[in-house]
Formats: structure tokens, C-alpha cells, sequence
């Protein structure tokens, strides 16, 4: 077995495709029920003989299942190696790591692109609005089934964040500690806007079919790779673009006409072509919807804090990057400030990077550094011990 | 007369279309040569006795010779009324008001959009591939067949201090002041990145037909719009975004769809649906073009103050704003600290503002009061007198 096949076997991967019976519907915040929700998730590591050990990780908006172990489409690592696995702060040998699909998302679990079972045919438009609320009940559901009571950490970036802040308001006796990373408790106005570009990047593809491509056999790629362009600049910062690429040409000397004559431009346009190989537009849509929608205050009165009002027990970790404008550290500080506001503990760590929102998935050892201290000292108060799973 | 008529005639307006002969070629930076060009201009109050008083304004990438009086296609107000009227800083009654629509435009200087003589059709890509450079080079042709040998400023922001700052660099001697708002002397790697993602929208469209839709009776609308909306969000800044719209809904409650439940979302619409109606998308392309191969310093050994060496005479005024992440300050810095190097004379003001990139076409007091001041200072080192056009 080469060191590749190793890796993956010290992991204890697990998981696959939980399907909720009839009798177990999704509600909705919409109003509309999801029956016979299909939930696809990956895990890593055993639940420990106290069932203290469980994480749930929480994947951003292009995210999926596939955090610590290879994409199944791409052949790509796990989105999140640098956090999980052996040695690493979140450690299969110590922690049981859940990671589910959202709701609405191609990766395995019901979406748009779902065969709606009651009609006999895809969802398309047809399948309901969702929302970061909608994804957390979905994954609490999963969370019971697989016998979790409480969850050791529910961890995430970006949406993902999103998603661990809706579980502190509405599960935190599910929990026992909580790390929010370049996340914000509400969209702002240019995050609208930016989602708003991408939606009509996709709508306005006539292969987007009014949703309805799929039955149709079409494909709305070149929409979609739009879109994709567009909220990809939004991750990186411009200092890291202009480190990467700055006015760098493709080939010696200019072009003088509309190909790929900087190496940003054929950059974007891979990050394009690349992603919509492994992404449904319809997904797409709707995740970008229920982040729209996510407004954490909003639900509870337009004070932040009292969101967190029940979730004093849970132990906080805020994480934001200088250099991410998409959600900027300020957001970061709300929801701080509200933490404290509600009585609730919470670490915060402002790192300095100029990688921008993306930092969170790539190399920054602070990063590292901070979620390896929390977690510890977390595990440590939680009585979990390192190398004793089970 | 009703007061607009009024104000329009004490604007003295002028203007028409120049058309050069087929002996008058513009000869452009790719090698090629556009013969029969036709420029489309306004002008504003008359030129003096000895020919002193002419000011160029120079237009931003989707901005046209309309600086002062309606719009023919929306009946708008001119784009740069504050500056430009009775009583302000560019007065016709004492200024002579050049504004001509760029090569490469849609408002009636050659372009994409126009018929190619020779070829007997509209150029649609075969045009050819035009740079800052050479729409001064146009602007150049235009005002000395106005009879003016000299321009006492040159004016323009974003795009058009590209063509301010080209002007320097080019043809000093024709100049007495230059200023340069809210622009850059290269365009960086996300200024490139998300002028691709415009250019990629548009191209994406099927009705764009390779460039080809004019003779196919064709409009790519959806994908400018698309382009359109994207850049209207880098024109803004976060703050001026959440100030106008923050989560603002346009009904009561959520739709629980794809409508535009949020004002930002209706706003960018409106933004991306009016705009189609007065632009060509091949100009877009082509102008974007010629923005992402701005490099000032590139053509001067790398060196930024060598563009200004001969420029020493000429009186600078750099202005940038707070909130503008399109053209940071930082890049008027840059500007300023190249023209020091060259041991040109440039006053600089950076303006606290919060209405990011398009601060320069909003009200903005102290960037009037700044303009006035550095125009009534040069005027009177010209020897312009108020109130003696002629």
C-alpha cells in the first residue's frame, strides 16, 4: 500500500448516503417540507465510547462532504487537509469528524438537482428556497442518526461559519464548543450584489433553460463559469492577485485581441471551466440564496447577542483575516462584541494575511496555531484525551 | 424659454462629428490604421483671441462627449455638470470646452459599431484592438483641427486620467495643466480580472455571435447587462452600498424565489437593464481592452517618472477618494510621487469620502472646491481672465 493509501486508511474514513423516511420530513423556514431527504456526508475517525468526540464541520458555498479526503470528482485533496488528519488539530486518532452536503447542494445530498420522488422527475426550480436554518436542521438530523448527542465542535469558514452561528442559536445544548472562520452573522449589501451578478451570469445562459436544463439535457456552463469568475476575484485580495499575477502576459507580448493575454485572465477563466465540471448551477442559486437570506439578528429581534442569549455554555473561536473583504474582520467583531453581549466566552484571532477570504483554506499557520490552542485546550476541558478513540 | 433652455444657450453649445480624410489615417499602437475616422464631440463656450482658454475633458470607460448637456439617448444631465456650467470651476463663459466620445466609442466616433468603408460592413472584431495611447492620439487630431495649438488643462477621471496622464506623456508641450481623478497609471491584476469577467459575460451571450451581431440583427443584451452589474459593484464602496441599501427589501417580507427580494438586487438590475440601452458591447470590449493594457511606466523602461520627464511644465492636480477600491489612493501616490521624481509641479488631494469609485461623479464638495482652486490658480497663471471668452 503506497503512503497515499496509508494516509487514507489512518483516517477511518466512513459515511455515505442517509436517507430519512417518509416519516421524517425536513421543515422548512419557507414553509415546505423535504420528504425523504437524502443527506450524503463523509467521516473520519469513531465516535468514542462516551460519544464526546463528535465534529461536525460545516463546508463553505462550493464546498462539499469531501474535507479530508480525496474529491471524487476531481481527484482533488479534501478541502480541508490542512486542519484534519493525522498530527493535525482536528485528528481522526482523537475526533469523530462529520461532514455533510447542505441541503440544496449537488455533492450527493437533495437538491434542485434531485429527482423530485412525488412528481418522477428533477426538482429544477421546483425544489423550495432554503436557508443556512434549513441546512443546520438537516444537519442535526443527520448528527442524531448517526447516535450524537452533543457535538464535541461544530467548525467552519465562510458559509460554513454561517452555519456554525445558526447552530449556536438554535442547538447550543448540541454543543460543546463552536469556531466561526471569515464568516459574518448577516450579508452585507455588496454580497448581495455580488451573488445577484452570478445568478444572472446563470439566468441569463439560455441553456439555463428557466432551470429547467437538466430534463432538457442542457448544460448552462458558460453562465455558470461566469458567475464562478466573478465570486472568485471577491476570495482573493488584490494585493495576493497582484503578488500572483500582477500584469504577468500568457506568451511574450500582447495579443491584440480578446484571448487570454494576462496570466490573471487565463486564470479566471480555468477557475471557470474548471468549477462547473464539478458544480450545478441551480446549486447554485439556491445556496447563494440562503446566504443572502442569512441574517442572524434579524430573527431575534435585530440584536445579535440575543441570538446567543442560550448559548452561553458553548466555548467561542472568531477567526477573521486582514485582508478578506468579503467578510471583512468588522463582522468578525459584531459577532464578538454580541458573544460577549449575550455572556457567552469567545476567543478572537484578527490574522494578518494579505490572501484574502480564501485564506481560510490555504496555508496560514496561525490559523493552525489558533484552532490547534482552542481545540486542545477545548478537548482538554471536554476530558478528551489524544490517541484514546474508543 | 423655460430655464433649461436658458442654462443650454448660456452653454454656447457646439459640436458635431470631425471626419478626417483618407490622407489623415489614425495610426494606433497595434501597428494598424483606422482610415475615414470620424470623431463625435461637444464643446462648451468659445475660444478665446488667443486661443488659450481650450480644455479637454476626457471620458470614463462608459461615459461619452454628453459632459455638460442632456444625454440624446436618456435625456440625463450631462455626467460632469458639477464641474462643468456657470459659476463652476469649468465655465463657459470663460473656457472652451472640448469633450470628444474615445476611439473605439458607440456615441459617434469610429468604433466597433461603425461601417468599415473599405470592408463595405460594420467592423464588429475587425476592428482593430486600440490602446489609451491611441485614443489621445484621436483626441490630438480633433483639437488641433479646432484650431488649438495648446490646452490650457486636460481633464478626466478613471479612464479619462488614463488619457489625462497619457496626454503628459505624450504631448506636454500641448498642454499647460493636467488633472487626473480617481485613476491609475496601470491597471492591476483584479482591475484586469473583473473587466475579463465583464468581457466574458458579454462573449458568453449566443446573441453576441462572435462580435458579429449587428449584421445578424442581434443584441448580446443579457450579457452586457451581466458585464454592467459587475462593474457597477466595483464603483461602489461597501459602506455607500449598506448606507443606500443595507438589507432592504423591495415588498414586505421574502418572495422565497429568484425575484429581486432585496433593493440592492432591483438597483444592480436597473443598472444592468438601462445601460444596454446606451451602450454597444463590442465598445465595451474593446475599451475594457484598451483599460487592461494601460501600463504607463511599461513604455518608459519600467519607470513611471520617465513618462513625465518632458512634463515638467505642466501643472498637476491628482485627486483620489478615501473609499475607492477600484483606483485606490495608493495608486495616485504612485502617480504623484512619479511626477515629483520628474520634477514636475503636482498637487495632490486625497478626499475623505465614502462613495467609493464613482465619488468622482457625485457630489463631492471638497473635490469641487479643490478643482476650482487649482483651475482659478492655473488661470490665472495663464493670464485667463472671467468673464473675456473672446
Amino acid at each position: 500500500m503506497g503512503e497515499d493509501g496509508s494516509l487514507l486508511q489512518t483516517l477511518e474514513i466512513g459515511g455515505g448516503v442517509h436517507r430519512f423516511g417518509e416519516d421524517r420530513p425536513l421543515r422548512l423556514d419557507s414553509g415546505a417540507r423535504l420528504n425523504g431527504l437524502e443527506i450524503a456526508y463523509k467521516t473520519y475517525g469513531r465516535l468514542n465510547a462516551d460519544r464526546s468526540n463528535a465534529v461536525l464541520i460545516c463546508h463553505a458555498l462550493t464546498g462539499d462532504q469531501h474535507v479530508a479526503s480525496p474529491h471524487p470528482i476531481t481527484g482533488k485533496p479534501g478541502w480541508w487537509t490542512r486542519l484534519i488528519g493525522p498530527g493535525r488539530p482536528l485528528d481522526p486518532a482523537r475526533h469523530f469528524i462529520i461532514c455533510s452536503n447542505v441541503v440544496g447542494g449537488c455533492m450527493g445530498t437533495t437538491g434542485p438537482s434531485s429527482e423530485d420522488a412525488a412528481a418522477g422527475r428533477i426538482y429544477g426550480l421546483s425544489f423550495p428556497v432554503i436557508t443556512i436554518a434549513d441546512m443546520v436542521r438537516a444537519q442535526r438530523m443527520l448528527v442524531e442518526a448517526l447516535g450524537v448527542e452533543t457535538l464535541f465542535a461544530v467548525v467552519g469558514g465562510s458559509m460554513g461559519g454561517m452555519q456554525v452561528l445558526q447552530w449556536a442559536a438554535d442547538y447550543p445544548e448540541m454543543m460543546f464548543s463552536a469556531v466561526c472562520v471569515a464568516s459574518a452573522a448577516r450579508h452585507s449589501a455588496q454580497n448581495i450584489a455580488f451573488h445577484e451578478v452570478g445568478r444572472q451570469a446563470i439566468m441569463a445562459d439560455p441553456e439555463w433553460a428557466a432551470g429547467d436544463y437538466a430534463r432538457q439535457g442542457k448544460r448552462p456552463e458558460k453562465g455558470l463559469a461566469v458567475a464562478r469568475m466573478a465570486a472568485h476575484i471577491t476570495y482573493l485580495s488584490e494585493a495576493a492577485l497582484q503578488r500572483k499575477f500582477g500584469r504577468e502576459l500568457q506568451r511574450d507580448g500582447l495579443s491584440w485581441g480578446f484571448d487570454a493575454d494576462f496570466q490573471v485572465e487565463s486564470y479566471l477563466r480555468h477557475q471557470g471551466a474548471s468549477f462547473v465540471d464539478r458544480f450545478d448551477a441551480n446549486s447554485y442559486l439556491y445556496i447563494t440564496r440562503a446566504m443572502d437570506y442569512f441574517d442572524l439578528a434579524e430573527a431575534h429581534g435585530g440584536v445579535l447577542a440575543e441570538a446567543f442569549r442560550k448559548a452561553r455554555d458553548v466555548r467561542f473561536c472568531v477567526l477573521s483575516f486582514t485582508s478578506d473583504w468579503l467578510y471583512p474582520t468588522s463582522e468578525s467583531r459584531a459577532i464578538v462584541g454580541a458573544l460577549n453581549a449575550a455572556g457567552a466566552r469567545a476567543s478572537f484571532v484578527e490574522i494578518d494575511s494579505d490572501k484574502g477570504h480564501d485564506a481560510f483554506l490555504l496555508d496560514e499557520p496561525v490559523m493552525d496555531a489558533a484552532l490547534r490552542g482552542f481545540l486542545d485546550a477545548a478537548g482538554e476541558a471536554r476530558g478528551l484525551t489524544a490517541g484514546s478513540p474508543a
